[in-house]
Formats: structure tokens, sequence, C-alpha cells
């Protein structure tokens, strides 16, 4: 099986192709996401013949074509629900007209962190493992389910995939979901910056001369013993840690998977979670595992793959 | 069909005959939960055999028995796997190999919560709504969900049954479940009277005067507009309505349900949170419904007829 995989982010289009669960060969475009995303999904039809062009595979003998996307998705109708603040114009599309017309190809389309962690759990750090649960830590948090070798979408497609928005405060600060005190509003990299500057240590601190306060900057003079990149530090694991746990308590996984950008500090990050895990979660079965992702960023390329079969399957049916 | 149903608690048990959705009888008997469940089984059978004689109903005619338990179940093997601090014998004894012998019955057993949702989404208040969760608010949080039809179990039987067990302050005090700062320790029977005595505004609390400090008395006394109760009110309502969002953003239902005994409050609680969750939940498809629970005890009652038949089904599968 040959498909087209695209997976949107807010600042870059990953596009690829992908056979029996390897990238063929892959490219990366500007998301341009201010603008409407009805003018650049011409670029990415254009860039996705380019690459088969390159290969020598022609576009209409792929299976189809998936799309990773950062929103609550309509699977069936493959219609983008929600808003991210990025291509205004997304939920009034119909995507799967826009590719049977452009590309003469069918489309299926499914959240980002849902296709990180069924990339993750037939390719990746998941494989073999039917419970397994992901984490992606970056500018927000994404999070999805897979509970004894389903894929966990829920009637309106949101179960799972809304773990980033778990209230860990309920008195905390509002979060752009509508909610007040989550996971993603104590620690991810949209408000590291704000968090880091308004530490009272901060002033006197190493982050202080920094370009960029991210978590990169934080965990790497966290490791030269500035303190409030300590607290700082701390104070994040804690909030991963018990969002986790919380996780490990409603979806019952063997395995924990966490990716995104802040796990290029995960040396750090999955012992601290798995030592969290081990004291505070309630599994008499045994112990769950926390490991890094593996795919990285084909994670959700390699699960387009998987979610055409899926669709292609039912349409059989 | 006809079924023998018994439903374990701390303190009673509650016994019944089901068939058709219905129960025919029901009693009570006291637990005795600090004595051996193996000892106490036997007053169960001899209950559940009067009940049958006094209804005129042979008791080996009936398709089987159901237990309703507080605790995590290996469904499968029909094993009792958690402690609770009652029953200290469970986990050792073979429940189904007890039922053949005993009363030549198929059993099938499932945590109390799961139970009571199952009995409130096919005949009460989850009724014609396959997409659902329960909280019960009592002694601790129970919880459980279905989504899309399918009841959430989870390969070690876990999945959602410890939603009462998701922190809500990662600094928060120890649960007996070995997590931190968990919805049922910050607002459940269980701790309320110790968290009322440590309220500031306790002791010019008409709350002090109270034989037992209980959540029907703080509603009771928070209705007349005594401060301490007010305040302890609305701290519960907080925590319960972040529960109920952190659960409505992992489990994508359209209904939720509130059952236990705090729900003799229930006209205040119910609209406090139904306002909460339209106000913090995200959920673009449109508006979670919050309900009260209609069946109260009866519902892991008539959860067993359908836990049996499940069982039967599978057997001849």
């Amino acid at each position: 099986m040959t498909c087209l995989a695209v997976d949107f982010g807010g600042t870059r289009i990953k596009l690829g192709i992908v056979r029996d669960g390897s990238v063929l060969a892959h490219r990366v475009i500007a998301a341009q996401s201010d603008q409407p995303l009805a003018s650049r999904l011409e670029a990415v039809a254009a860039a996705l013949e380019a690459l088969c062009q390159e290969q020598g595979i022609a576009t209409g003998t792929c299976d189809g074509i998936g799309f990773s996307y950062p929103s609550i998705i309509d699977r069936r109708n493959a219609r983008i629900l929600d808003h991210f603040g990025k291509f205004g114009d997304a939920s009034t599309i119909d995507l799967r007209g826009w590719s049977r017309e452009r590309l003469r190809l069918p489309l299926a389309i499914d959240n980002d962190a849902r296709m990180a962690l069924i990339g993750e759990w037939r390719h990746g750090a998941g494989r073999g493992c039917d419970n397994c649960v992901i984490v992606t830590l970056g500018t927000g948090i994404g999070v999805s389910a897979v509970i004894e070798s389903h894929v966990l979408r829920g009637v309106h497609g949101q179960a799972g995939i809304l773990g980033g928005h778990i209230t860990l405060q309920p008195a905390g600060p509002q979060c752009v979901c509508g909610n007040k005190g989550c996971a993603e509003v104590a620690a991810s990299t949209s408000v590291i910056g704000k968090l880091a500057r308004e530490h009272p240590a901060f002033g006197s601190s190493a982050l202080a001369r920094e370009d960029v306060v991210d978590y990169a900057a934080i965990f790497r003079l966290a490791a030269k013993g500035d303190a409030c990149s300590v607290a700082l530090r701390e104070q994040s694991l804690q909030v991963w840690s018990a969002l986790v746990v919380n996780l490990i308590h409603v979806f019952d996984p063997e395995r924990v998977i966490l990716g995104g950008g802040i796990m290029g500090s995960g040396s750090v990050i999955v012992p601290a979670i798995q030592a969290y895990v081990e004291r505070h979660a309630h599994t008499p079965w045994g112990k769950v595992t926390v490991v890094q992702s593996s795919l990285g960023d084909h994670a959700a390329l390699v699960a387009c793959e998987w979610l055409v079969q899926e669709e292609m399957e039912k349409v059989l049916k």
C-alpha cells in the first residue's frame, strides 16, 4: 500500500509518501497558517506531486491521502471542527471533495495527537502494546489513547485528545479552551516564557540573559544548578507527572509514550515521570512503563497509511 | 430472563431478584465487612434462597447471579483484585466456583460504579444515551464511562473506575489509593468531617453543634446562610465540577449522571455542576447534560441481569 501523508502544524506542514509503514520520501513546507487553508491546499498538492515525481510514482496510483490536523475532527465527513487560531477557514472546507477533485484520491483525516499515537503504536515506541497512551509535550499538550487495541475516539471525536485540558488546579488560570487550570496552561511551551518571567528569581537567573526562554534553556540551565530553572523544571515535571497518573487512572494503559518538542530533554523527563508513576499510580496489576516516542516527526506520517487503510476497510464493509 | 443480584457495600449488602430490568424483590443484610467474605457468602446465599422462596421461584431456574463489588475486578476469572479495607480475604476467593457449588448458577461480577452506570444506562437516567459517564458521590467517588455503546473497562478492568482518583491538586494530601490530591480526598464523605473541623470558621459555625458533620448537614446549614457550611459546599462543588469537566474532556460523553448518597442534595448539586460545565467544558459539538441518577440503590441490581446476559453471550460465542 502506498499513501500520501500530510501533517499540519502551526508553523510547518510535513508531507510524505508512506509505503508499508516506512516514509519513502518527505519534505516540509511553511504552514503560512495565517492564510486561508483553501489556498494552502494547492501548495500541499503541488508539493506532493513533485515528491511523487522525484520517486517515480504516479500520484494516481497511490491508495489514498491521510491528513493529521491539530483540531477536533469529524472523521466520518472529513471535516475540521475546531479552531486553534490558525487557518481560519478550515472548518468550511470539504476536504474529501477537494482531494477527489484535485488528486483523485480518497482522503482520511484525524487529530494530530491521535495520529502520533497511531504511528507509534503500529511502528514505533508503542509497538506490541495494545493499551497505550501518548502525551505530546510542545506548544500545547496533546493526548490520545489506544484501549484494548481500539483507538479511543468518542462519538464527537474528542475522547482522549482533550487530555491536556484536564484541570490540575481548579482555581488556576483560564485556558484558551475555556477551562481553568488545565495542564496545558500550567506547563507547556505556550506558557513557560510567561511563567519564567513571573518567577521571583527570574531577574537574578541566567534565564534572564537567554534570547529565548523555552524548555531547552530551562533544562540546560537547571542542569548547571540555576535555581530559577530548577524550580521551573520541577514545577513542570510535577504537572506532567500528575497528568500522566490521571491518564493512567482513566485509560488503564500499560505504556505511556512521551513525545513532542520538549522531549529534547527526554533523558531527564522520562525517568522523573516514571519514578512519580511508580509512587503514585494505582495499578495493582503491575507497573506502567513510561517511554520516549521513537518516530518523532514521522509518527503522524506513517499513521496516515493506517488511517487510509482503516477508511478503505470501512467502505468495503 | 431472571437473575439473582448482589450489591456489596461497606456497611450493607443489597440482594435482589431481577427479571427483564425490574427488581421483583429485594432485601438488605448487614455487610459485616470486618469479617471474611467467605463466611458472609453463606448468608448471601441463604438470603437469596429465602427471597426466591417468598417469590415462588426455584433458585435453580434462575439464569445466573451477578455481583456488584467495590474493587477492581478481574471479570474474566471473576476475581476481586483490590483491597478497600473490607472483607480482607476477598481476593483469595474463587467466586465462580463458589456459585457453581453453592447455587448451581453461573456468576458474573464487575465494579460497583460500573454496575451503577450499566443500570442507569439500560434502565434509568442514561436510557437512550450511548455516551454517558456516571459519578457517584458518597464515602468515595466512583466513576465509570460508556463510550459509543461500549462499557469502558480496559485490559486490567480499571479504565474509568479510578476517575475519582484524578488529581486536582498535585501538591494536595495523600489519598488511600497512593496518589496525591485526588478528587476523592478533596470532597467526599470520607473526608468532609475532617475538612469541616479544620475550617477556620468551624468553631463559630452551627456545624459544630451537629451530631454528624456530613454533606446533609452542610447543605442544610448552607441553605440557611451558615458561612462555614457555604464555604465547604462551594469548595466541594468546585472539586466535583472540575472533576466532571475533566471526565467530559477524556471520555466525550453526551450525558453525565450523578449518583451516590451525597445526591440527597441533588437539587443544589445538579444545577451548579451543569452551569460550570456550560462555562468550562470544551464541547464545540453542543452541550453535555448533567442529570441525577434515577434508580438509586436499584441501579447495580438491575445491572446484574445485563452482566449475566453479557457473560452468557460470550460463552455462547
